[in-house]
């Protein structure tokens, strides 16, 4: 448990400094400026005193017990400040020094000394190189980090790999006056992870959404079990960033990770029901909606304007998120006839027009919270000079207070002038989630549509097929892996899929052309002849693969063929298998995710996948409803079903293979890279006609 | 002119009023808080005083020259107060009150009955239905606006088709403390028009930048010949909003105009160098940079940070807006050797580590200055608790100030904060773009990146070919017209083709087996048999189309099976053509739009268009320059350059016909509808094998 780190009784800063703006002084400053309730102990010795506060000289000298100590110091003196706080009992430490795994081998060894310590003692380490933590709880108000901030307190929890974000993200909800609940940013994470801080959030009944920033994990598998049970109980609002090569270049440079774009990433959120965001103001935004209202049931929003343009502009971003905006009922018209000015537009978006007051707002919400066309309401409320702008607040939170439907409020006012801070004060204390301007109102709305609808999913459980011959697929790939071969041979390949039960296109392995013939006479023309060596990679390229064979001449003549032109590489096999065309060429492929396990991806094969990188992505295992996805879920979609009087193809049969796939990937987890590329799928079949494993 | 709108020596107020709150009371006192240096006249029958000034009972009453009068009386009796106003002499009105053609007959009817009045007199009509204008200029500082925000001085002036848009943006820019110079925001535009008031905003010495909101154009060539105008002067970013068929519904309920998504404005945009925004926020901030920095002429970007996090985020976003962040030259790095702390990453990013100061900041800056790679630069400023954050405020505003290269500043603090409240001042101050997070402060830079790339783009002029025959053509759209047909025949739009030099596959029209053999036979076969009637529309759903009939009987025997089948319809004749597989399938297009001209569209035929909707449009006329863009533009660009060994296309023979159907359409303004679908292209030529045109 991290108890020790989060809820600190008492808190030894080793490096206690009087040097005003250094860390091992603003520490200080910030756990008093925030009202620490718990004991500060800094441990410095040439000073008698920090901050107002007794020094020691040694850890050893403090007569309390420690919960925390901040180790401030040079990074080749933290082993033996480890050492110290071992004896001395210290059950957590932040280690805010740099100079670790991130600055390269010398650092990573200092790195490995310390944990060794802490280890040995039952220490848990949090850092190094990182900022620390806070807890806003008015119990203790432990504000164990040099950042900036102060927050007050709230049910929202922020855990950010970057400092610079955290921080960022923790201003931002101050600005918009929302109260925190913890905070953490654990820098290098030797010991202490973001995964385990997650589980910690989602335990701590104080909090009731988590904001997480990441640039990945190094431990994804350890992410997703955790993920996966608390969202369950809260919301976690989270953003990946690197998304593009350059993006995770700049991430590895500065967190000492290796390069490359991650994928995984988003693709677990969105497995486990993580409500993913691209924008750090937006994922703020978006949690000040989720810290008062309730999760919208559906997609369909009201919106209430007494502004035309803005309602135009918040429609757009609606829509851009899945909303619906209904027609009202007649019942609710009749109601707006009743209630609102001549002027007004008794339609969805209701525009109340800018003299309404009030009463036309109230009555125009309370036809949007009766009407059951209608699961969110949307508001428009510019602080127009002519109308009692308070009245029309104050309706407003009450509304907001019945939690019947979710509501945001893009306010547009003047918070220079003294009367419309008041209205603001109003909206404030009424806990109704404010916004400057329409686009910000409106995906704030989305995120909390776009999170009901993620609770609703239910991808179910992976089905298991029992009809595999996992035994058999193990021993074709151990024979490989003890001949020393990576990749494969066809014959191989196909015996694993057909251990699996995915149908391949009829096939034989032959050594000559006598015997490509009898093979392709008993599988019945036309074939297609493909050179099988394992010498031979790409063998399209090589000339190695020969299709539409009619006759057994022309079979004859290509075996013969490229024994000669080929024979120099090694010995060769040949693959004599029916040709298949007029079908959809369709591709699914896998992938092996360091300490994750596979990536598998569909789409559509030739030019789709090559030009359009038309592909969805899962992490395996894939459930049933995962692979309706991927089909559902690639740009082009509708050639599945068939176009211009084509016919469709089997989709079932290909949901099922994918299923099949991910079960095969999680049986044999040595699969480096697998790809059924093509996959021949008919209107009521669906072959395999080539592939390739490497282990 | 528009001079006595935007810069009145005097103001009346017919319907000036002493009631708190009301239209008649705020403008007047808006007037006075701004510090109005005119005159202003309020008309009031019923009182001697309004806000402490003498009111008229009439406006003749008035002893001095009225510019311009504000009308804010209910509508039936704005005629008879416009009547006044001509007698009186007034030059310009700003027409407040709403119950005009919004509210539907007989307010259009009013409205027409004032314009009149209006014209008769000579006086320019500003809304109605409206806020009304606002000039900053401090000589006179006319405030004409019902509205709550009171900008300074700027350069920046403002016009929006919604009021309550413009108000949002005069705040936000306020917010931002960004100066702003004339407001604008006009209603139902009866008479001055937006175009107008850009037009005036361009000739505007005061206005270095243009912010335009609409939801699309009454006149859109209007706005298109004015605007090509003003860009070659000043940056004009605009929003248009109404993307969505949802949007566009809520926009024509407010405006009154008709539903339907408009593509037109942004193409537009497009075409005469507007900088096209979709977000409200993105376009002020923008704003905020435009007004200070230079316009970079490339898309290197050089990144300094002092934390971590944020330099990927930013990274992320600006390569989403097509920047690079290029290596740095030996050279540079050297000098950062020299002058950045040990912990410091010297790439691009460079990351100055949080406990950087003054000097490194200048040090990186001035290497991002001297570095010939970079373009513009992107900061990370966090004020981190450590360091002397004024100092490293004082070196950016000078490096801004330089005008060297242009900045933005991601600047990360708690303004709650007394000390970094003096470093935001300096920033303020120095007129450092700086924004509260990193995705704003890319955006913004990716702007200024983006109106550099459009400032550079020179489309040219369209090319006249020389060997088209107009007169034929119109000819021929003429005697379909008097023949009361809409359609054209098969007949006719080739020969229309044909007369614009496009190659039409070759053909024949005929009208029984006979003559059909013997033009097949003449074309060569295989040929395509197509049913050419006036009252068949679409031919292949009818079975009225046969491909690649290979000789004589089959063109026969086809021909007798349709005059059997759909001899009923109407008298058949038949189009015999050569049949032309294998090619790639384009799909050229085009339709009028109201008031505009047309739109040219160009995309792959087939599932591309049908599914992928792969298209890209531009406004004609279209020169070489957006024909080749055009074929860049569609994502399945590759394809026609050729994949999977398949040979390429003609794109010369593309891009010439792209611009002949720009003459043609150019010539034949009564087309509303024009298809060439499928053009059939080869490696080496392209024909038009079907078309339709609507007149």
């Amino acid at each position: 448990m991290l108890d020790a780190l989060f809820k600190p009784k008492a808190v030894a800063l080793i490096g206690a400094s009087t040097k005003e703006l250094s860390i091992g002084n603003v520490i200080i400053r910030n756990l008093q400026h925030y009202g620490y309730t718990g004991e500060i102990y800094p441990v410095n010795a040439k000073a008698s005193e920090v901050c107002g506060l007794k020094s020691y000289a040694t850890l050893t000298e403090i007569p309390g017990e420690i919960d925390l100590a901040h180790i401030i110091i040079p990074a080749q003196f933290v082993p033996q400040a480890m050492e110290e706080c071992g004896q001395k009992g210290v059950k957590a430490v932040i280690i805010n020094s740099a100079g670790f795994s991130e600055m390269g081998d010398e650092g990573a060894r200092l790195q490995e000394e310390f944990l060794a310590t802490a280890r040995k003692y039952g220490i848990r380490v949090f850092g190094p190189n990182c900022q620390g933590i806070i807890n806003s709880d008015p119990e203790l108000n432990a504000y164990c980090n040099f950042t900036f901030t102060f927050p007050k307190p709230g049910s929202i929890s922020v855990v950010a790999l970057s400092g610079g974000v955290g921080a960022l993200i923790m201003q931002v909800l101050d600005d918009l006056d929302i109260g925190q609940r913890l905070y953490a940013s654990n820098g290098n994470a030797c010991d202490v992870s973001i995964p385990e801080i997650i589980e910690y959030y989602g335990q701590d009944e104080g909090t009731n959404a988590i904001i997480l920033y990441t640039e990945g994990f190094d431990k994804p598998r350890e992410f997703l079990e955790v993920a996966r049970e608390v969202t369950k109980k809260k919301p976690v609002l989270a953003m990946k960033s690197g998304r593009t090569e350059q993006g995770a270049k700049a991430a590895s440079s500065h967190t000492g990770s290796l390069a490359g774009v991650d994928i995984a990433t988003e693709l677990i959120f969105e497995k486990v029901g993580v409500l993913p965001f691209h924008d750090e103001g937006e994922i703020v935004r978006a949690a000040m909606a989720f810290s008062s209202q309730p999760i919208p049931t559906g997609n369909r929003v009201g919106i209430i304007t007494n502004t035309g343009g803005p309602a135009v502009i918040a429609t757009d971003v609606l829509v851009d998120f899945d909303l619906d905006v209904p027609k009202l009922c007649e019942a609710s018209i009749a109601k707006l006839r009743e209630t609102q000015l001549p002027q007004a537009a008794l339609e969805n978006p209701i525009d109340v027009v800018a003299t309404a007051g009030g009463p036309q707002f109230r009555a125009a919400l309370d036809v949007m919270l009766d009407d059951d066309q209608i699961d969110c309401i949307y508001i428009n409320f510019v602080t127009a000079p002519f109308t009692d702008t308070d009245a029309v607040a104050r309706e407003i939170v009450e509304v907001s207070r019945q939690r019947r439907k979710p509501l945001v409020c893009n306010f547009m006012t003047n918070m220079k002038l003294e009367r419309y801070q008041k209205t603001a004060a109003i909206m404030k204390e009424g806990e109704v989630p404010c916004y400057a301007n329409p686009g910000d109102a409106a995906r704030a709305l989305g995120a909390l549509v776009k999170y009901g609808r993620i609770q609703q999913r239910d991808i179910g459980q992976p089905q298991i097929f029992s009809d595999t011959k996992a035994d058999m697929a193990k021993e074709i790939i151990e024979a490989a892996r003890q001949a020393g071969r990576e990749v494969l041979s066809a014959y191989e390949v196909y015996r694993i899929f057909e251990a699996y039960g995915i149908q391949v296109a009829p096939w034989q392995v032959v050594s000559n052309a006598g015997q490509a013939v009898a093979a392709a006479s008993e599988i019945g023309y036309p074939v297609v002849v493909k050179v099988d060596c394992a010498e031979i990679d790409h063998k399209s390229d090589m000339g190695g693969v020969a299709i539409n064979l009619k006759d057994a001449e022309a079979v004859r003549s290509t075996v013969v063929e490229m024994q000669q032109r080929l024979g120099t590489y090694g010995e060769l096999g040949f693959l004599v298998q029916k040709f298949m065309p007029g079908g959809k060429e369709l591709i699914i492929g896998a992938s092996a995710e360091r300490e994750l396990g596979h990536l598998v991806m569909f789409g559509l094969g030739g030019i789709y996948v090559e030009v359009l990188k038309d592909v969805i992505f899962k992490v395996a295992p894939v459930t049933r409803v995962e692979a309706e996805e991927m089909l559902a879920g690639i740009k082009t979609a509708a050639l599945l079903d068939g176009v211009r009087g084509e016919a469709g193809i089997d989709k079932q049969a290909v949901i099922e293979v994918i299923q099949r796939v991910s079960q095969l990937l999680g049986d044999l987890p040595m699969i480096q890279e697998m790809d059924l590329n093509p996959l021949m799928a008919f209107e009521n079949s669906l072959f395999a006609v080539d592939g390739r494993i490497r282990i």
